[in-house]
């Protein structure tokens, strides 16, 4: 995950949060789950900063969208408890895997601040910017 | 618990999960929940290690598979939060204690990153490996 | 501190970074010491993440830069132990303040990843960016 | 860093503990700092097995040996602080980086129960067993 393709998706991200009228934190990390680049909208609910955080966490480190991982994190879901672990995992939607053109894992983007479906649509405005 | 029977229990979990043809982390610990040995086999989800250190820390904490554990520390369960004590615990198999001949609580190992069922077969299997 | 602020002084950081040929991270903070931006240059070594956030923290928390910081906290300074407050703080340079016309502090940034003078240098090159 | 040059790394430093009659842990994490192998020798003290932790992560955080990272992040140092970042660092001897031979980081060794000249020649001999 190169920083020039996180700084792509992350003006991508802030124009499609600007579009839909809501407003938001984006983390992008690279496939280890280290920060590569962050940016907090004006007036974005402080909160949202570590949820933000920790939804790309959650994507790059079980490699699968946060909404996918909520699934099975669950009180009734097959590995409850499992959104504990790693100092702490997002079970919703939000959080969504980079992927090259062959599939593999580049990384992850999270996006929190505004409902989650919108949380979502930013994510994937962001990885339709990203370079092939 | 001896190194020497950890890592042939390491050799062995992994010779399983190479026959399942899945990636796993392993991890060991002692009769007082202190690390002995770990291994993550090449490609495992990163998000595993953790997993793997909590399944086995939650066996020997409270001497019984973590599946069992599971029966208890749940929201509907009768004593919902345990799973939330020494740090975070899993509620979900894949840490079996590790017993002498006579019952006697060893240690605990932890298998993540497969299915949990893999998970399972994979500590199982390490198990049998134990000398006796 | 406004977003549009920030990454304006982002990106003055990463030119004048890749003029001394370094490679740095660089965290923005608002006056309340909240994240507002922050990117990794390709290649950093991935500890400085850390120490540019906790050095942009530092400043914005005592309103301070962190090499003056440093003269108080530290084992034979007047405040031996500050440096262990709030999570951990940075005695060393590379955490400016961010200041208004008026001397009112907006925000802070810290860099690391290269020699601490280069750090310093490349925050002030950031500071002289901030639109007026 | 393969899981398969850990292993080979662990045992030959296990050998060379043997030969020094002394007892350690010995912790393998890859580039990004991310745990590969830890073996505990038998009788080890139980502290050594957060330190050998710290001083691989130490290493890999800052590509540099934990004995170099010392003489900067210390109380009269040029980073006094730097030690208190990432969680915790260890600024004494016992951590080294494993390089390609084109000098590139692959990850770090951190050994850690003996005294420090042990524990770095411990360290050192299993660098020499690295498959090259």
């Amino acid at each position: 995950m190169q920083l020039s393709s996180a700084t792509t998706m992350l003006a991508a991200a802030v124009a499609h949060a600007e579009q839909l009228g809501v407003k938001v934190c984006i983390s992008i990390v690279d496939a280890t789950a280290w920060p590569v680049a962050f940016m907090r909208m004006d007036g974005t609910i402080l909160g949202a900063i570590d949820v933000a955080n920790k939804k790309a966490r959650t994507a790059a480190l079980f490699q699968m969208d946060s909404a996918d991982f909520a699934q099975i994190a669950r009180p009734d879901g097959d590995a409850y408890s499992l959104e504990n672990t790693n100092g702490g995992l997002t079970s919703f939607g939000g959080g969504l895997t980079i992927r090259a053109a062959d599939g593999a894992c580049l990384g992850a983007i999270g996006v929190s601040g505004a409902a989650t479906a919108d949380d979502i649509a930013i994510a994937r405005a962001a990885l339709l910017a990203l370079p092939s």
